[in-house]
């Protein structure tokens, strides 16, 4: 977990520097979020699907990522377990059988 | 940069065992991350800032963790190196003396 | 539907003075969409629920618009009809004795 | 403007129906939208650009022009209005002699 945490012990010293904390409610965080995951998302528009400006997508991707760091920070999630239990679930939800070269969500397999 | 590249390494494998790297053009890629950083926003709607479900808020925050860090390992990107770099362009845009205690965008600043 | 029909004209009328038709495959024409949809959204980041700029919220939201006509125009859909059958199956989705004065999503009704 | 207006009504009056105007603030509709047209966008993921379910589009643009309506209600905007100066302010970004069958944003035109 040391990466992780020395990063978003970054992020946060930027955040506190500025007083910004106050701004940094739930909600708000994930609206953040998703802004800028939108904001990558229109790196592509009107593109093919490997035509894009790396710069920009380091950029934006780093934007998501500081957004999520700070979500999993305030609710003291560790990043690790939570994605580790996701592909559990979604191991589940897929079994390689029947999701094998298939890109069909599941609730339609 | 250990624990990120375990935890890349375990979705890799969950997608191969799938076949799925025949979908995860960067495209599409981005597209999911948009999609899924936008289920995460969901929980929130007609909410109050603070008021959501945890375990659905790990979940969904997983689903942006694994595109974040797919779409990081398909262009050979070091998460650390992209963070820093981007908090750096921040503290240029956001200086310290204008932006305390101040939400406005920087070109509003 | 006489209304929407001239001012999809005038997009239409637009769109091909630039010879843009050509980029408006549907899945493109849904990433604008969701991307308009989020910059309309970011008026509000960091703020009150009724704290924004109107002028910017009248332009994002014809943004919003165009693209959303441009799907319709594209399908041949009619909006009214659509909007229609959609309220039919909300009404079922979310009877008025379960519904009324209650924000919960409908599977969790 | 009567088409617009027939539906608005259409749709303000399911909404007063289940007493739903309480949790419709500003904030939360443009969530709401940008969730909606998000919904949408997730029919094409891991798709080809023409390759999806028109049944699911009716239903999740409907879904779209909803929200995007009860904004514009929310504002007394006149939707006709809106797009039109929209489509002026886009004409000066885009002149046709160097926006013509290039879909470069204008700030890299």
């Amino acid at each position: 977990m040391e990466d992780f945490k020395a990063l978003i012990k970054e992020i946060i010293k930027f955040r506190d520097e500025r007083d910004w904390e106050q701004f940094h409610n739930s909600k708000d965080l994930a609206l953040a979020l998703s802004v800028e995951a939108s904001e990558l998302l229109e790196l592509f528009l009107w593109k093919n699907n490997e035509d894009f400006n790396l710069n920009k997508l380091k950029d934006e991707l780093a934007d998501v990522f500081m957004y999520a760091f700070l979500i999993a920070n305030k609710n003291d999630l560790d990043i690790h377990q939570i994605v580790l239990d996701k592909i559990k679930k979604n191991a589940d939800k897929y079994p390689v059988d029947k999701a094998k070269g298939n890109s069909t969500k599941y609730n339609e397999l």
